[in-house]
């Protein structure tokens, strides 16, 4: 087998503690196997600036674009927030740099933290859905965007051929689940919603045996909530998705857990997790390094198709949870080494 | 004193209903005392498009700029779904014609249906906030809007004359509660955020007891739910209200009960309940009347200044929901009207 190359952005403040765990993780779980891989580590985000002034670096980009698989950890915070040229630009543009567009964020609750969700838990149990959002389009990089002194504007727009590519990761996704489809916009106001509704009834007569909802974005804040079992794929446009994804992300109660994956139609794919780089936690081994571990998995499983090392990690992640062996936001008293210690132990 | 005019807008499929018991706790209400008021009737939403082919006539955007207030009830449904000049347009014209900018949409828990929150008690118990949306202005309005076979655009802009006649609104309404202001926004990515940021940082320099942070709006949809009662008086956007406040109002657990006002400079007032025209229900006395007699009350507060007799509305209410006549979504076996009956009793 062929060695797979990794490119790894640290990340800042907690980043790198998260990285070290996952990497800890993979190497463990890879010995004694035939899967082979290096690492490659390159300058981005807050990091980044300090060392070259920018927050992507074009090595940091041909980098990635060589690599098999890109490993992120949280970027950002205090020191870098008055940056115009922020560690979060340089996320925008590596997105668009590597063209994935497509996000793709599972909301899942793990049985044994089932009661550190907000919600009441026979609302949150059996929660398990996946919203796919729009990453490298939209209001996020949609021109002219204007910053006068009195007035500014920021423009929207999709095109058919970007709603297309998006729908088709999302009802492929859907194959693989429970074939349940929920597409979200703002039909009733925006013309980009109804370019995307009108383009999702066509694309969906492809997928006869997917059913398929639309619901309005505000609706979709509500049941969200209300109903979380309702869903399995929500398909949806960059900013709707990444406020959704972020309310889904707390009902788990562990938003220290979850992973997150960004893919295009070709390329290296990019997993991180989705919370923030946690200033206030660095350094102190206090970060819970399950969602940078969960990422790692994800990338075994979706990148490297390596079914078997993705469930040694996820049945020793459960074990551990079980144990009781967990960080502090989820409950326990570990630190970061120790949780990360014993995942290793039971894998 | 003066007779109040007071225009209604009576609403489509369980308008009619909510409307009626909320007039009836008004005539009640105001048996003698020394408030008066003339009820005019006029066409909207989906009644509107029946009777005379659009659903904003001449007539009734005459009638309510005449009235000291409006009374909206839910309109729109499956029956105008088809219809371009739709239902949900009226409403956006209505606010435009006028000039309501000022969404106001409180999200206070009752205490008695504390448990019919979807969250967990110690979370929700004690949530009192308001969430100031701007209604008349950002992508909602913007051009061009453009809607073609293979794209589509949209248009956000916000100028600083609208932001700051929207600020003024929210900070003013911090002086009577807790002096709290959240502005959210996304100015990590927008360009209308940012001004709405930079218009609010010297804004609040006016109001210099009063605390004000700034929140990303992905940040916010997580910490609506994991810590409700962090918020005081929110102001943001119309986009990210419209998509915030129906988190917000799903919280309480009673979306039947929730008012809300919107208003602008001057003019008549116009107030709503939250939810919608629920079809499935209509004409069977089961709609819950509360939202729209708390419309009510909240119009006898805010436009015409007899907190005497919204007290006595507010107080008929929580006592009526001690007594357990409540209609079936928020626990109960009454029907619409004995609801309201208990209500007037109550008064
Ligand atoms: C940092 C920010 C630009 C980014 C986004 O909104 O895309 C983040 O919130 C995310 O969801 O990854
Ligand atoms: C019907 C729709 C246009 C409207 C809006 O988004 O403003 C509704 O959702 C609301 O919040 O009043």
């Amino acid at each position: 087998m062929e060695k797979k190359k990794i490119a790894i952005l640290q990340g800042d403040y907690s980043g790198p503690e998260m990285m070290q765990a996952g990497l800890a993780v993979l190497d463990a779980v890879s010995q004694n196997t035939d899967f082979e891989y290096e690492l490659n580590q390159y300058y981005f985000g807050g990091e980044a600036i300090d060392a070259v002034g920018e927050p992507l670096p074009k090595e940091t980009v041909a980098g990635c674009k060589k690599a098999d698989a890109v490993l992120l950890s949280a970027i950002g915070g205090p020191k870098w927030e008055k940056e115009t040229n922020s560690p979060e630009k340089g996320l925008l543009q590596i997105r668009n740099e590597l063209g994935l567009f497509a996000n793709i964020r599972p909301t899942k609750v793990i049985k044994a933290l089932e009661n550190h969700s907000p919600l009441k838990q026979d609302i949150i149990s059996g929660t398990d859905f996946v919203i796919v959002r729009e990453l490298t389009s939209g209001i996020y990089f949609g021109t002219p965007r204007v910053e006068e002194k009195d007035y500014a504007v920021d423009t929207t727009s999709y095109t058919l051929e970007e709603i297309t590519r998006i729908l088709k990761v999302g009802f492929e996704m859907a194959q693989r689940r429970k074939k349940h489809v929920t597409i979200v916009d703002k039909a009733n106001v925006l013309a980009t919603s109804r370019l995307w509704r009108k383009t999702a009834e066509k694309f969906s007569q492809d997928y006869p045996d997917t059913t398929v909802d639309y619901m309005y974005v505000d609706a979709t804040a509500m049941k969200i909530i209300t109903e979380p079992t309702f869903f399995d794929v929500i398909i949806t446009a960059n900013l709707f998705g990444d406020i959704l994804s972020d309310e889904a992300a707390v009902l788990t109660g562990s938003l220290g857990t979850i992973p997150s994956a960004s893919a295009g139609t070709k390329g290296p794919r990019l997993y991180e997790p989705i919370h923030g780089s946690a200033p206030t936690l660095a350094k102190q081994n206090k970060i819970n390094p399950l969602s940078m571990i969960q990422s790692i998995e994800l990338m075994l499983r979706d990148s490297f198709e390596r079914e078997d090392l993705a469930n040694r990690i996820s049945r020793a992640i459960v074990k551990t949870i079980a144990e009781g062996i967990i960080t502090a936001d989820i409950g326990g008293q570990a630190s970061t080494t120790e949780m990360t210690a014993a995942i290793i132990e039971n894998l």
